[in-house]
C-alpha cells in the first residue's frame, strides 16, 4: 500500500471522511503535476511551489542506490558521502549523471540521478523549441560552463573531420569565447569586424575570401558569436549560414546570453532555415538565472548532437541539472515568457534614460541596431583636456568608482589600441572588438532578472561619476 | 564595531561579565580556527562543527557581489539565482569560480568564491603532500571528473609538444579511462598486460619496443593506471617513470581512487623520485566521499599544472569547491588516516571472510599481490556442468543476482573472450583488462567509508547466491 | 581580529583594493542593520534579507555555552541535541528563553537566547505601540497560544485580587474563549449579547446589573472580546473600560486576530485612554502569519505585565520567538502596514462581491458596522421547502461541500437554538453568539495575508455549492 | 497511480527491470517502516534515516490544508507563513495541534499535524511503558516546560476536588518546581526533609502529621519529586503513595529528568503498584535531548490524563511534536537504550574520579544511596583560613572560576543559611534543599548524552580551579 493510502487509513476512524478527502486530493493534484511531467515531457506553464519539488527530489533519491536501506557496497565507487551538510545540499543524489558511454546514458546504480537528468533534457529542448526555433532537433545540459562546453564542441567535430584544424572566428572580444578554441588544440582565424555607422559587424566578405584562402577541407567550422556588448552586432547568422551550407563547414554558435533575446534567437532560427547551423551552445546561469557552471548544447541535427554527449568521457556532476531542474520547474514557461518580456522593456527604459544622461555631459548613445542588450555611450569628454597618453587612465578610472559604488557589470573601454597577447595572438584594441574603435565607450547591459530599479540606480551612480570625474582632471579622489 | 562586540555590549547590563566573556570566547576560538586556516593553509588536524563551516560560508557570502546589499547590475552575468532553493544549496554563492585567463585566477566581483577556490586547493595541496609525495608542488581541483580531467591534461600536454599525437596506454578495462584519450583527439597506443601468477601487469618489454617502433616525436605521454580492478595490477610505475625519463616523455598517472591506498600513493612518489611523473589524477568523489563531479589533478612540474589551469576555458562551477571543502573541515586530517586504515583492515578482513567462503565454493582468490583494494574470485565451477556456449549466461546472473539483494559495486566477470568495440577499436575479452584470461571470476573492492558489516553482507548474500545458482543449473529462479 | 579582517587581509595581495572594499562594505552595512536595531530596538522598516538574518541567527548560537567549542556539561540540563536535523531547525538554540523566576529573564548559559528574546519583545513592543496605542506600556511573547496565555493572564490576576473569582465574559461562541477561564479555576458571568438591528453587541447594562450583583470584591475582571465572527461585533470597550475604571475591575481583552484590524485597535486605544484596559491579549499566529503557538500578551500597566511575565513557572521554548523574530525582521514594518491596507481593501472587495452573490440567490449581508473583519450572509432559503426540523442537516451540509472544494474557513451556522455544555455551561444556539439569531448564516473573514483571488474563488466557489444545494433538496450529492 | 511507479514506469523502456526494482524495493521498505508504525503504533528499535523521516513529514504536510494546491482562504487562521524561513523550520506545518476542547483532539484542517500528535504521544507511551511501568496508561506530550506543565496538572486537579487548595511539597529548592504550585493558585505545605547519613530524605512522618493538620478534604495532592540535585535523595516514592492511597489524595510526580535513570522509573512503578501515583510529569529536553519546550505528561489514570488534555485551552504548537517525534525515530529505542547504559556508567565514572580528586584535596564525597544521578564532594576546606562571613563568597566563586573554563552545570553551594524569599514563602539555605546543610559542597550529575570526555575535563577543570582557589586565599584571580 502506498505511503498517502496508509496515512489516510490510520486517521479513518478519528477524521470525517470529507477532511481525508481533501488531504488525498492534494496528494493526488501534486502527482498528477508529476504524471503530466514524466508523460508530455514538457516545461509547466505554471511554476511547481518548492514543497511539490522537493517531494520530486526525494522520490528521485530513494531510486538511488547509495539510498537503499539494506545496500552493502563493495565496488569502487558507491556514493557514500562523508559530510550530511553535502549530502543535504545534493537531495542525497550522489552518483552524478551519465556513464563513460554517454552523457545522456542512465545509470544502473542511480536510477533516481538518470530520470532527473532524462527530464532536465526534455525541458531545455521545450524551452529551445518554444524559444528559438521548432526546429531544434536535440538538446542537453553540459555540466561545464560555456567555454569548456564549446571546446567539447570543437573536439567532436574534429573528430568528424579529421584533418581539419581552422576554426574561423569573428572577433569578440571575451577571452574565453577565443581560448575554447585553442583549448581544443585548433587554429582560430580571426576576422577583424567592419564598422558600419558605429556598429561593428561581422566582415562576410573576409569569411568568403578565408575560405577561398585555406580550402574548405582544412576549415573545421564557423564559431559566430550572437550576444556580446555594444558596439559589437550580433553576428549575420544568415549569411554566415548560407556560406556554411555552400561550402559544407559546420556552423557553431556562441549563444551565450542570447537565449533570452528573441533578436539573438530569431537570427538562430533564420540561419538554419536559411542556411545551416550545427550546434548553439548557451550558458545556463546567464539565461536561467542559477549558478555558474553549465551550458545548454542544442542543435539541428540529432546525430551531431548526440556524438558530443558520446564525447564526453565519463560521469559528471547532476549539480547542474539539479540547479536547471528545480528553477524550471520553480519558473513555469509562463513566468519565463514574463521575464522576457519584462527584460525587453528593461532594454528600452535603460537605452531612454542612459539616452538622456548622455545628452547632460555632450555624449551620445552608439547606434548598435543589431545589438538588444548591451548599449553603449560615448565618453568623448572625459580627460579631454588631458594628454592622449594620460587619458586612459582617467577613463578606466571610471570602472572601480562605479563598483565602489555598487554598480556592477558596466564595462569602461578606453579604446587606447595598445595589444593584448593570448597564447600568442595578438588583439590590438583588445576590448573594444576591433583594432581601433573611433571613440572611448562605456556599456551596460538589459539582462533577465533586472529590475527597474536597477537601471536607475545605474544612471544615478553614473551621474554621480562622471560629475567627479569631470572636476577630478583637477583634482583626484581619495580612496577611502 | 564587529558584530559579536554589538551584541556583547547591548547586553551588558543585563548578563554579567563572566558569561558575556564565555560567549565572546566561543566566537573568538572559532575565528582562531579560520585564522589558523588562512594563515597556514594547511588541513586542520581536527575537523570543524558544522556550525563553524556554515559561519565561514556566510562570510565567504557577504563578499560575492550578488548579496551587496544597494547593488545594482547591469551586466550579462550578475549572479542572480532565481530559487531560493537553489540560491540555498549554493549558500548563495553563485559566480563560480576562475576567469577566463586561469581556473585559479581571482574573480573581482566574487571574493568570496575566489578565497573558496584558493582554500580548498590549499588543503588538496597539504593532502597530497601528506598521503602522496613531499615534492608534490601544485595541485588544483578540477570541476570535471576524472575522464574530462584527464583530457584536460592530455590536450594541455599536447599543446606542448605540437606533432605528437601517440598515447601510450597499459590497458584497463575501464572505458572513459580510454577515452579521455579518443576525447582530446589523440591516439593510443594499447599496451596488453602480462600475465604473471595469476597477477595481469603492466608489459614494460612491449612499451619499450613502441617507443622504439613510433619514436619519442610522435608519443606524447604514457598514461598508466594505478588503481584498478583485480586481477589487474597497479601499473609498475617506477619503471614506466624511468622510461619516460630517459625518453623525455610525459608520464601522466590515472590515480582515479589510488589517494586512498598507500601502495598507489608510494609508487607515484617512488616513480617521481626515481624517474618521472608529470601529472596525476584523481576522483574526489572516490576519494573524499562527496558526490561525483571533480577531480583533483596534481603535478611534480608547478609550471605544467599552472599551464593546464590556464587552459581551461572559461569559468566553472564552485559546487565541488564548496563540496570539497566542507567535506576536508568537517573530517580534519586525523579523521581521514584512520578512515585510511580502517580501508586498509577492510582490504584484510575482506580477502580473508572472501577466502574462506571461495573454500567452500572449492574456489579460489586470486593472488594479485599488487592490488591492495580489489579482491577476485574464481568462478571455475558455476555451470561447469553446462555446454562451454551456455556458461557465460549463467556466470553473468549472479551479478544480478546480487544488485537484487542489494550488494552494490561487485564485478562478475564471464571472460568469455567476446570482442567490444570503441570508437573503431576493438577489446578482446572487456571486462578482463586482457584478451583471456585463464577463469570467469568476480571481484569486490575494500574502499573508502566501507564498514565491516558492509564485508560480513557481501559474503553472506554471496554465499547465497552461489548455493542458489550452483542448484539452477538444474532449474532457473523466479524473477519475483 | 574580526573574521571579515582576517578573509580581506588574506586576500590582500591578490585582489585589488577597490574590490574588497566592496566586500567589506557589504559586510558593514549588514552590521549596521544589527547595530542599529541592537541600538533603537524598533521595528526596521525595509525588511532584511535572510542571508543577514541567518547571520544574525548563528552569530546568537555561538553566544549559547551549548555550541562552546571545548565546553563540558555536568549539569542536568545541558541543551545536547540528538538529532541535526531537530538542531538545524533551531538554528542550534537549544536553551530556550527565561528561567524560573521570569520569562524575561537572562539565562547565563544562553546569552544568545536571551538576546533573542528581549530583542523579540522589544519589536513586538514598538509594534503595538505604532498599531494600538502609544501608551502601551509594555509586551511580552509568550509561547503558549491564545487560550492558554488568557489563562495565565487570569492567574496572575486572582493572585492580586485574592477571593474574586468571576469573570464577567460578554459570550463569545469560540470555545477556547470560554475554557481559558475554567481552566484558571475561575468561574464565568455569561453576558448574553443585544440584537441591534441585526447586530449582536455588548449588553453593558446586563453587566452593570451583574456587578450589583454580585460585588466588586467577588468580580476579578471583564474579559471583553474584540475580533469575532459576524452578526457579534467588536465589544464596545470604551463603555466596558469606563466601567472597569469606575468599579475598580480589571479588563482583559481578548484581541485574538484584531491586531490586523483599525477597528479594534482603535478601541483598545479608546477604552484605555477614557477608563481602564489592563491586558489585551493576540494570538501570533492570524495576526503576523506564522505557525501556531504563541500570543502577545501586551498591557498599559507595565508592573502587571511583569508580574504576569513573572508568573510564568520555569523555562519555555524559544520556537515561537524565533519564528516572529525571522518574520518581523523579515517583512519590516513598512510591508506590515501594506499588509494592513491591503486586508482593509480585501475587506471591502468581500463585501461588495459577497453582497452581488447574495443578491442573486435573494439573500443579504447582514449588517454589521462594528466588525470589520468577518462578514455574514443569510441562508434563509436554503431548504425553505423542507419540514423544520430537516433544514439545520441541509444547511450544514453547505459546509462541508465548501470544505470539499477546498474553501477553507468559512463558517455556515444553522442557527437551530440547539443547546451544547460545556463543562457544565449551557449555550443555547451555540456558533451564532446568542441563543436565537433570526436567521441562518454563512461568514467569510478578510484576514491578513488573503489575496484577492481567495475572494475570487471563494465566491465562484459558494455560488456551485448554492446552485447545487437548490437543487437538491429534491435529489441529495452523491459523495464520491 | 503513485508518484514511485510513474516513475518506474516512465523509466520502463531506459533501465532493466532488475535496477528499477529495486529502486522501488528501496521506497517499500521504507513504507514498510511506515506502514508497522501506523499499525503498531511502537516506539521503532532501529533509528530511521533521515530522508525516510523527511519523506515522512513531506507526506504529512501535504494533508494539511495550508498546503492544498487550489485552496481558498476566508477564515481568520488560514495558516499562512509569511517567511519561507519559518516554513522550512516548520517542514511547511502551521496549524499547530489540538483543538480547543482538546490538545490530543483531530484538526479535521490539519489532518497531516493531527497524525503527528497522535504518533507522536503513541510513541511517548511505549517509552514510558518501557522505561517506567507496564501500567502506564495515557500519556501525552504537553508542548510546555515542566514547570507550567505542572501548573496545568494542577488546575485540573483542582477542579475534580473543589475546596482543596494546599498541596503538600517536599521542599527541593529548583524554583519552578516551586512557582507551578502558586501559579496555579494553590498553597504549599513545604515538608523539610529528614538528614540521614549525609542525605536529604524525605519526611513522611512530618507528611503524616500535617495530613491530620490540616484535613484530607483540603489538601489537593502530594507533589513528590525524584531526579534532584544530591545531596537530596528521591523522594520516598513508595510510602508517599501509601499516603495518597489511604487518604485518597492525589499523588503527582515530578520527574524532570528522571525518565533516564532507572532508580526513579523503578520508584515511580514501585509506588503506582503498592500506593498511588496519578500523575508524573517529566522534561522532554532533559530526557530527549530535544531544545527546552515540552514535558511528558503520563499516568497511571486514564480518565484523568484525558482530563488535563481536556483542561488545555485552545490549540498549541506542533514544534515540540516535531522536536520528539524526529528525535524518537532517528534514534530508535535501542539507541535509547545504549544511551542510558552509558549514562549509568558515567555515573559510576564520574563517581570514581570525583572521589579520587576529593582525596588530593582532604574532601570526600558525600554518600547519597538514593541519587542516582548527581553526586556531590565535600569544599569544607576552600577558604577555611577565612573568617566565616567571607568564606560564602569564596566558595561561590568556584562556580564561576569553572564556567569560565567552559564547565557548565556544575553546581556550588556555600551553604551559608541565608534566607530566599519566593512570593512570600522565606526559604533559609536556599540551594542546599534544607535549612541548614553541614558542609558547603559541588555538584556534578551524570546525565543523558554525557560523554567520557566532559568527565574527564570537569575533573582537570576543578583541579585546576581548586589549587589556583587554595592559593587564592593568599591572592585573588586576575579577572581577565
Amino acid at each position: 500500500m502506498e505511503l498517502q493510502e496508509l496515512l489516510l487509513s490510520a486517521m479513518n476512524d478519528s477524521v470525517s471522511k470529507t477532511y481525508l478527502q481533501q488531504g488525498s486530493q492534494s496528494k493526488i493534484s501534486r502527482n498528477k503535476l508529476v504524471s503530466i511531467l514524466l508523460k508530455e515531457k514538457k516545461w509547466p506553464k505554471e511554476g511547481w511551489d518548492d514543497l511539490t519539488i522537493e517531494m520530486l527530489l526525494n522520490e528521485l533519491a530513494l531510486m538511488d542506490s547509495n539510498n537503499f536501506p539494506s545496500r552493502c557496497g563493495v565496488g569502487e565507487r558507491e556514493g557514500r558521502i562523508y559530510s550530511s551538510m553535502v549530502s543535504r545540499r545534493h537531495f542525497r543524489l550522489s552518483h552524478g549523471v551519465g556513464r563513460s558511454g554517454d552523457l545522456g546514458e542512465v545509470q544502473p546504480k542511480a536510477a533516481g540521478s538518470s530520470i532527473l537528468s532524462v527530464l532536465t533534457n526534455s525541458l531545455l529542448l521545450d524551452l529551445c523549441r518554444t524559444h528559438v526555433s521548432r526546429s531544434v532537433s536535440d538538446v542537453f545540459l553540459c555540466p561545464t560552463a560555456t567555454g569548456l562546453s564549446i571546446s567539447l564542441v570543437l573536439l567532436t567535430l574534429a573528430k568528424e573531420k579529421p584533418g581539419a584544424k581552422y576554426v574561423i572566428w569573428p572577433r569578440i572580444d571575451q577571452k574565453s569565447c577565443f581560448k575554447c578554441i585553442l583549448t581544443a588544440g585548433l587554429q582560430p582565424l580571426i576576422i577583424e569586424p567592419k564598422l558600419i555607422g558605429e556598429e561593428l559587424q561581422t566582415n562576410t566578405d573576409e569569411i568568403e575570401r578565408i575560405i577561398a584562402d585555406y580550402g574548405t577541407d582544412k576549415i573545421l567550422c564557423i564559431l559566430a558569436t550572437t550576444s556580446c556588448f555594444a558596439p559589437r552586432a550580433c553576428d549575420t547568422l544568415e549569411v554566415i549560414g548560407r556560406l556554411c551550407k555552400s561550402h559544407n563547414l559546420f556552423h557553431v554558435v556562441n549563444n551565450a546570453y542570447g537565449l533570452q533575446s528573441g533578436k539573438c534567437a530569431y537570427s538562430i532560427s533564420q540561419a538554419a532555415h536559411h542556411g545551416r547551423v550545427d550546434i548553439f551552445v548557451q550558458s545556463t546561469d546567464k539565461n536561467l538565472m542559477v549558478p555558474v557552471g553549465g551550458a545548454i548544447i542544442a542543435g539541428f541535427n540529432k546525430t551531431l548532437v548526440q556524438k558530443i554527449r558520446q564525447n564526453y568521457p565519463g560521469r559528471a556532476s547532476s549539480s547542474q541539472f539539479l540547479d536547471v531542474f528545480i528553477t524550471l520547474l520553480s519558473m513555469g514557461s509562463n513566468e519565463y515568457t514574463r521575464l522576457l518580456k519584462k527584460r525587453s522593456e528593461n532594454y528600452k527604459y535603460l537605452k531612454n534614460r542612459f539616452g538622456a544622461l548622455a545628452e547632460k555631459f555632450s555624449e551620445h548613445i552608439i547606434q548598435t541596431p543589431n545589438n538588444q542588450i548591451s548599449i553603449g555611450m560615448t565618453l568623448s569628454n572625459i580627460g579631454s583636456n588631458l594628454p592622449e597618453s594620460e587619458r586612459p587612465a582617467v577613463i578606466s578610472k571610471l570602472g572601480s568608482m562605479l563598483f565602489l559604488r555598487s554598480v556592477c557589470g558596466a564595462r569602461v573601454v578606453p579604446c587606447d589600441q595598445t595589444v593584448k597577447s593570448i597564447d600568442g595572438y595578438d588583439f590590438q584594441g583588445w576590448g573594444s572588438h576591433c583594432k581601433e574603435y573611433p571613440y572611448p565607450y562605456i556599456t551596460a547591459a538589459a539582462s533577465i532578472g533586472m529590475e527597474t530599479k536597477d537601471v536607475d540606480l545605474f544612471v544615478e551612480k553614473l551621474e554621480e561619476c562622471l560629475k567627479k570625474l569631470s572636476k577630478q582632471t583637477e583634482e583626484p579622489e581619495n580612496p577611502s
